[in-house]
């Protein structure tokens, strides 16, 4: 059992790549709360695939349907609960995969734990797929943060060797965060796309990949929020981000580059600014000292392995057989999913933020 | 709320650096299981300040007192409960802290979220000294563990720019867990040790400090535990490892390097062993695929800050007065708490563990 | 938030009466269970109203649909999802709801915590139709329970002043529970049937409505499940029996009446039966002590109110004008819903059941 | 695992009976709230064995040590952890029942559950003693609710057949809350209590014991808190009641008696007080309606089964032999708890409304 998250809100996700159907349940949401569908559209287009080229996802099935939760446009305080119907089902091409694992998806560890009754097509429930009701979930929950002040944004910090400019961990101004809230190849600066595209470029004609580095700044939280040791701002948004698949590291603040700083440079000292606010001149914490929010922003990074999904022959086991064979991953693959990780980012940050509210 | 972990095996923890006791309650531990409590010892003398130079920690009254849940050695199912007494709860020397946080601890943010009320000395519940408490509930774990066949170790992977050897991510022997299981200063490369000493010396003649990246690695976990989504293996590690203070960082297997790799290179292969057992050739996943483990060691590193406990002036605000000002940490610090954070990882590292089995 | 139950078996619940449709996660179901959906349509037709009359639900529609969670009629592992599309939307009738609240239903207080966002419409959330979803989990969980060799059965053990023969608590045979897992006037001794009808009856002659109590065993628990303290046996069952609507009180065993035995007479003595298994003479404690099953079934009674829907014309307030007013409930109503109830008091004590496990 | 309690504010129990000590962490709370433990050791001799007699316990060591949490006499925000140490840990008397499990108590349950190794001395962590922590907690808990204007009181409302007047369901004055709350044989009518401890009297001159029922009332708790379905008001006063030892039963407001009710008399209808606040003519829902607060007084009735504890020889089993065989309790027991659950009842109930809060 895992396919939740959260104490206060609680996001419930379900559905396998070649089922019926995928959605998720968001359960303690405040009612009253106006949601703009448009908003979500645009953010589950950044994530769809092919989103990349156009304004609009592949097909309106890929839109969520809401079943319950919603009244007038206003959320009742019931549980959100959306679904988003399968239209491509198609089950071929997966035969060998139910004996023979491909290295670097969750095929092997899926089947140990579910003994081989897992729905192995796509992916199952392991699939990048069931990332779409993240960003359902994460985009209903931003607008409510937004009216609370609250801003998340995220940007492609390195695909590969190729590093965009790093946020200002001590704030980014609305007009940045609302240009990389639509984007579906998010850049502070622009000039790095061609670069980072032709990267992914070599990497298709390779039929490899290539994996990034996502940045992701969190700003208006109150200041005091969190708690000490085990529930603190780094543990909850950390359990979240691990949810995303593919994410296999993060740092807050400085992180590990901070571990060749010496103490007195990586303390951020403490000033009144002109409001009277308390805030730091610089921002190695990252937005958080003891686990609890001190009202910079919230800044941390995650590492997001090349996808798996490459054409190479690969060596892997017959589950059956009890032999050594190989496997090649048929159909085509996406070479990169950074830019596409950048929303689905964003919206399990969202989803841990309102829990800590 | 927030100084708990674990939903099968809760671990509590309580206490101030300079109140009357601090202690940690462990419930749902297996009954009937034997502890030695000279192993425990051990393991707090690890972490004990001072511990480096000798074997026994400074003085006897930092060792806990089992109060429930053992009787004749063993457990008996029951909430384990253990204190330790404080001996040394002078208050001196923190009268100006209350009006002036400083710079990289959690005084400013605990003074939001409690208003004031909070005990200060020493850092209060946010002290490292509470540290003491997790690794006495990992060394009763770990010794649980252990009868199961999972082993864990940590070494110093590096101390500001000064590197050990990486752990072999596809397995470490025995002999190299136990003497880094003993040690105080772990290293795989022990010839490491003077380089890291003279960082360290180094700092601490600035009156400054230096941190570190530590790395862990867990062997003999079962294949297929852990859970998709939000309830995997690093969730649930990171989770526990964000508790540790100082921890501001944590990648698993390949993690932030590994977005430099292809997915080709990244992906690890699977092969038959020689008795049978599914293993991969390179471990750059880290022991886990979608949540759950391989069956390969998990392997990850944690980024530990440099201890911002440092002699110089800083600037600091007056909470009081509203005025910018400075503020200057009186006292002997640890300018490098790097070594010492090695078995508080191993017993977080445990903690988690215990709860996905 | 509070739509789930269970910290091993997860069960979401979303939905409105009147909404596009409701449904439910299960979520951390062991793999490879076959489930028959025929079994679970028996479960839910019993619970659906007009059912009584017939072997068959009114409409197909009230059939749930399986998203995820199965292949091939067993169970994949992933969270098991399934919707039960509404065909009855239609919203007149409530406009006056909105604004004075139904003595004895949730208006007032959904519309309290919801400021007034709630769907009105047939009580939305709060309708006794989402047990429909209660059922369907408990009907898959049963199946489960059942290869384990648990099984569930529950009865009318009285309508108003009404009452069924009580159930042997030392145990029932296959036969009764084969029975009682059938019928949809559920009770022990069948000659009762027309007495209570005639209760029924006379209460919708009178445009009014009638509680009754349902009793229910738990045959074939294993002996030594349960925790202490606060997740005891009771403690979890009863968190579930006060999710279905209109259960106000529970007792297990002797329960209430019990404190008016002596201790001595209270006491079940032990022994050793011929196959050697300790159980009880009697079982006032009703499964349980200390929180942990004893290995005698688990019998427990629950209170079930008349049902709030009734004719007459009450005293209510308006909330808008913030005058006293009257309210007269339109509609046919249910003059007793214990013997729907009876279905819904099993799932959810199968519900609860599988959480110890 | 289950010796805790709560999502907001968490207390977590330990100890056994015999055992070092035994004590709770409350972690959560407020900071900054004066806890006044002259009050608290009030509310602790209400429960502690022969302060029926007497306005203090027997001895300065039954009171609880204050380890963290507190500064000043106020609370720090850190967990407030607390010990009450055993001065009395002598273990004769119990060698047989290790073999020969007492009827009516846990020890043959915890024996199954923890294989012989729980400490079976004097119940061990099942041991009412235990009550003594919760009576703790919930006498800070109070302190804060009261300052909230929130008030629980119990009383017994029968011992054996002999009842106390019951309570207006639909409030109490503040002058017999004030006189419940420091009574240690706690009535609305004191004329009862000779004729309840003639019961009693008789019983102990039996050797035997007798139980009874307690009614409690909280009051001042704001309308509109609780969640819906499996976490409502309810589910949270029933599942912490459970976690008192003895309690096998519970009903809120009219509970089973309005079963035998219409639901035209069992509906509570609605009106506009001269404040202008919502209330009802009666309280037969008992403060909650779809498990949401109404604003009219929370009122329950738990059942307190007779002690287990009687001289009388009774037939037991010998795990050890296998063989039936019979057990005499030896000791001077309580012939009845029911004075001293009174304020376990009530601490209990302010455990959970703090966490509905």
């Amino acid at each position: 059992m895992g396919s939740f998250f959260g104490e206060k809100v609680r996001i419930s996700v379900f559905g396998e790549s070649h089922g019926t159907a995928m959605g998720v349940i968001i359960d303690g949401l405040p009612s009253g709360e106006e949601i703009d569908m448009n908003e979500v559209y645009v953010q589950m287009s950044r994530r769809a695939p092919g989103g990349d080229k156009t304004a609009t996802p592949r097909k309106e099935a890929d839109f969520p349907e809401v079943l319950s939760g919603m009244l007038n446009g206003k959320t009742t305080g019931a549980p959100l609960a959306a679904v988003i119907h399968n239209t491509n089902t198609r089950s071929s091409d997966y035969g060998n995969l139910l004996d023979s694992p491909r290295p670097g998806h969750a095929d092997y560890t899926a089947y140990l734990k579910y003994s081989g009754f897992n729905d192995i097509r796509g992916g199952g429930h392991f699939s990048g797929r069931l990332t779409a009701n993240i960003v359902f979930a994460g985009a209903v929950v931003r607008q409510i943060l937004k009216r609370r002040g609250i801003s998340i944004a995220a940007h492609i910090y390195s695909i590969g060797n190729v590093s965009d400019t790093a946020f200002d961990a001590c704030g980014i101004d609305s007009e940045l965060t609302d240009r990389l809230n639509k984007s579906k190849f998010a850049l502070v600066n622009t000039e790095c796309e061609q670069a980072m595209r032709d990267v992914v470029e070599a990497a298709r004609l390779d039929s490899d990949s290539v994996g990034g580095i996502i940045e992701c700044i969190i700003q208006g939280m109150p200041a005091g929020v969190g708690d000490p040791m085990f529930n603190g701002v780094e543990n909850v948004l950390s359990a979240a981000m691990f949810g995303v698949p593919a994410v296999k590291g993060i740092e807050f603040g400085s992180g590990f580059s901070g571990t060749l700083k010496r103490g007195s440079q990586n303390n951020d000292e403490f000033y009144f600014d002109e409001k009277g606010i308390v805030r730091t001149y610089t921002n190695n914490h990252g937005g958080a000292l003891g686990g609890i929010t001190s009202g910079m922003p919230i800044v941390f990074r995650v590492a997001v392995k090349p996808t798996p999904s490459v054409s190479a022959e690969q060596k892997t086991v017959n589950l059956q057989t009890g032999e050594n064979t190989t496997v090649i991953v048929k159909g085509r693959h996406d070479p990169c999913i950074v830019p596409r990780a950048v929303p689905v980012i964003e919206a399990a940050a969202a989803i841990a933020v309102i829990n800590m509210l």
